[in-house]
């Protein structure tokens, strides 16, 4: 992060967009995301956009000045996409939130960035709809961050991840020209695949001003299902099996014996005391009473137990000790939440890998796991405050937990980004050519390398 | 298409790979596709790769001497983009058929590009899995194909189409570079989406040389029912009916009055006289009998009749009607096959707009459509022989049925591609900016633009 700019310059740019701020307590807030990461210094600006030309106003600045901007949604990333420091400028879009239209003939919705996913999915519940992908943040993320990152969450098992939900985008290039992708077809193959290759791009191609995407029907007929296992490989075992009987659960989490006694520690439960590991499985659709049958048939051969909600109470009790996960491992103090993906054969050998990096550095290591997609949340325990350095040992484990995602031929991040915080790893992943072809790729949308430089790739 | 190289240059490539013809049947069967485009002249050599080394020795050789590289599998796509002619090099990866791995506890395979679909398909099969997409040439097209192409078929609504099915790829760049993209898990978001951008590429960004593709279990219970509908517009209503209440048929086919007239015609049926429109719908899966069950109920209400099959050899009659639709159309002589799509609600405007285009232009012109996607096949009747040129009416009416295409928020193809004959309506479905940023691309990964030049973009 480069020097601040000259304040005149930055008065140009405050001139020339609807709203913004240089209030120190607001540029300290948009500073940062929920990755943890501490920004050296502070932006010199935000941007409050609430119009599409503000976006280009901002680009166009920051394009004549070498001047890098970081978009920012909710800010609630966790690899440190939205963090920006002392000579940067933040284009806070929070504010573009309005839904547009939503077209239940079609199944679309068009809606500007800012919206919050969960707002989205309000506004498709209205018709019966449904705006699938469900990162456990939807209540605070925006829609242009979710896309951004190509947010995964519960449903991706059955649903897909944000990629499979975005049809077309309206995105305002590095130096200022718009460009549409996409269309509002379910099928079309004209030209290559830009909105592919915008989702998960994190801010650094372009800045999402509008997005038209897929709404599906909601779901009829949940059912929901826990089960208890002696270990880990039991209950992989019992995933691999019933996504090979060709079953397709909508929601296929596991926790592991770590997470569930910090759990039992938090809230009173005996969840460690049922087993070494556990599932949460959910079927809906017409035939989920019929798939939920088959599923407990299979997760009974090796479970030690299986419990079924009766009604939507209970199923709402089972589905808040996966809910309990994450907040119950913070109490432990400052955590770094990773988030590797294996194939799913080599699920229960990531678990495994994981806790002898554990018993070996000695960091504490708590995993769940997005079990039917093979994606894991290794929490690591971070031993240091706020605004400390990460521990030595620490570092180690983390990146021996990526190297193991590695050699089973699995990847650094399933969900989250790669932000700042996976970069120093990226080249191990996608090779001297793969990184190459990334970093031109960049300079075709973004000349002047002023869009979140430094992050992503 | 420019000069004929020098013979030393064509001699000095052909030394250079495994096997390689300049014999003339040779280059004339090499220099067309299945899209009735005539080529100027015919291709200088046919190299026919063995091993990705064949791959890189063409690429690097048209490199040096900027000579055109046109890629081709089997030939079979519908927009020319296989299509090769004077001063062109043909690389032909036919010949690169292995099956290299199937993994059935990943649902996944690994596969050369010359691989036949249905080939893949069966590999699967031994494993109670499947190849999902399902072009109806799956018997003749090759994977490399499907995947340059972004092919789809009948089962698309349900399952999606090729770009869903790739995992990662294996690719030589235009400059001889080897790119891996993408990786062997359900989730990852690290480095931009380039597996998307090559899926749909047409051979103008890279040669796919190996692609790791996603296999699913083999669906049980797949249900058949037909039903004959007075109007289109009431048949477009019961589709639009069934995916608003949350149904998922895995087949959603729709033929219009003229291909059932043509099918009648042609083998003696009655079907033109039951309706005005034809609708094949299936399900599969856990839920197919009460999905079915629901679907007929929703048929019912609006169709003429309504047929079930009772066992796989009524299935197998009731599925032969969308299937000789395209054959007894092409009785009527040469005809140009379309491939336009709309947004699902604009379906019954799309065929009413396109009888419309028929009878101001006397063009005749056949439609059936994979109704779920809102992807038409419009046929259109060429009225001139193999190798006459297209009369101007039927050119007018097809440069109608395009602009009817976008006009209802569509696109000018939906699964075919734009090859060459698309070309000239390019800018008017991505604008300016889109096409222009096209072009940027390809120049990454094809400095030189030696391949496939002047198709697809
Ligand atoms: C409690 C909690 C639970 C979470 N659960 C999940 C989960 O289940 N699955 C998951 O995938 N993630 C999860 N996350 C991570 C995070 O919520 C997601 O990454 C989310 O998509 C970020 O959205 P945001 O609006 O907060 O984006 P920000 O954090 O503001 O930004 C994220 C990245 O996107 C870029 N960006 C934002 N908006 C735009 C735009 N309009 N145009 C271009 N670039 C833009 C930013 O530059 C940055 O690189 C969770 C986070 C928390 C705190
Ligand atoms: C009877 C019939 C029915 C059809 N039905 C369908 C259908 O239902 N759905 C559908 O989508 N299409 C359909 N098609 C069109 C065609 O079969 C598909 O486009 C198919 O994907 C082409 O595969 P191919 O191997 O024949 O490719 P080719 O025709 O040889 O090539 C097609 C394009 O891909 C490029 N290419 C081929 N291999 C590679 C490679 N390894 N690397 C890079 N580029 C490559 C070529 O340069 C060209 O641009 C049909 C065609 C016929 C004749």
């Amino acid at each position: 992060m480069t020097a601040t700019a000259p304040p005149d310059r930055v008065a140009e740019l405050a001139a020339a967009v609807t709203d913004s701020s240089t209030s120190p307590a607001d540029l300290v807030a948009a500073s940062t995301d929920r990755s943890g990461l501490i920004p050296a210094g502070v932006p010199d600006l935000v941007v409050r956009a609430v119009t599409v030309d503000d976006v280009v106003a901002t680009v166009t600045h920051a394009s004549r000045t070498a001047t890098p901007v970081v978009t920012r949604g909710a800010g609630t990333g966790l690899s440190g996409g939205a963090v920006a420091g002392t000579g940067e400028i933040v284009l806070d879009v929070s504010g573009m939130n309005r839904i547009l239209e939503v077209d239940p003939g079609n199944g679309t919705a068009r809606v500007e960035p800012g919206v919050i996913t969960a707002d989205l999915d309000a506004a498709a519940a209205v018709h019966g709809l449904r705006y699938a992908p469900d990162p456990a943040s939807a209540a605070i993320s925006t829609i242009g961050g979710n896309i951004a990152t190509n947010a995964g969450g519960l449903r991706c098992v059955k649903y897909g991840v944000t990629r499979d939900a975005v049809l077309a985008l309206d995105v305002v290039l590095g130096d200022g020209r718009r460009l549409r992708t996409g269309r509002a077809t379910a099928k079309g193959v004209t030209g290559y695949d830009l909105t592919g290759l915008f989702v998960g791009s994190e801010g650094t191609l372009g800045v999402v001003v509008e997005a038209t995407v897929r709404l599906t029907p909601r779901p009829v007929g949940t059912q929901t299902v826990t089960a208890a296992f002696a270990t880990v490989t039991d209950a992989a075992d019992a995933v691999a099996a019933l996504l090979r009987a060709g079953l397709t659960p909508s929601t296929l989490e596991l926790l592991d014996h770590a997470t569930l006694i910090a759990i039992d520690d938090a809230h009173g439960t005996s969840l460690g005391a049922a087993g070494g590991a556990f599932l949460l499985v959910q079927t809906d659709g017409v035939g989920a009473e019929r798939e939920m049958e088959l599923i407990r048939g299979i997760l009974c051969r090796t479970a030690t137990r299986v419990e079924s909600a009766a009604d939507d109470a209970e199923a709402e009790k089972l589905l808040q000790v996966r809910r309990l996960a994450l907040p119950s491992i913070e109490r432990l103090g400052r955590v770094l939440i990773e988030d590797i993906a294996v194939p799913r054969t080599r699920l229960s050998d990531a678990v495994d890998g994981i806790a002898e990096i554990s018993d070996r550095t000695g960091v504490k290591i708590f995993t769940f796991a997005h079990a039917g997609d093979g994606n894991l949340h290794p929490i690591v325990v971070a031993g240091a405050g706020p605004t400390e350095p990460i521990p030595e040992p620490v570092q180690t484990a983390v990146g021996d937990v990526f190297a193991l995602a590695l050699r089973l031929g699995g990847t650094l991040t399933g969900e989250h980004g790669v932000g700042v915080l996976k970069r120093p790893w990226l080249s191990d992943e996608l090779g001297d050519v793969g990184l190459g072809v990334q970093h031109s790729l960049k300079t075709v949308f973004d000349p002047a390398g002023i869009l979140n430089p430094g992050k992503a790739i």
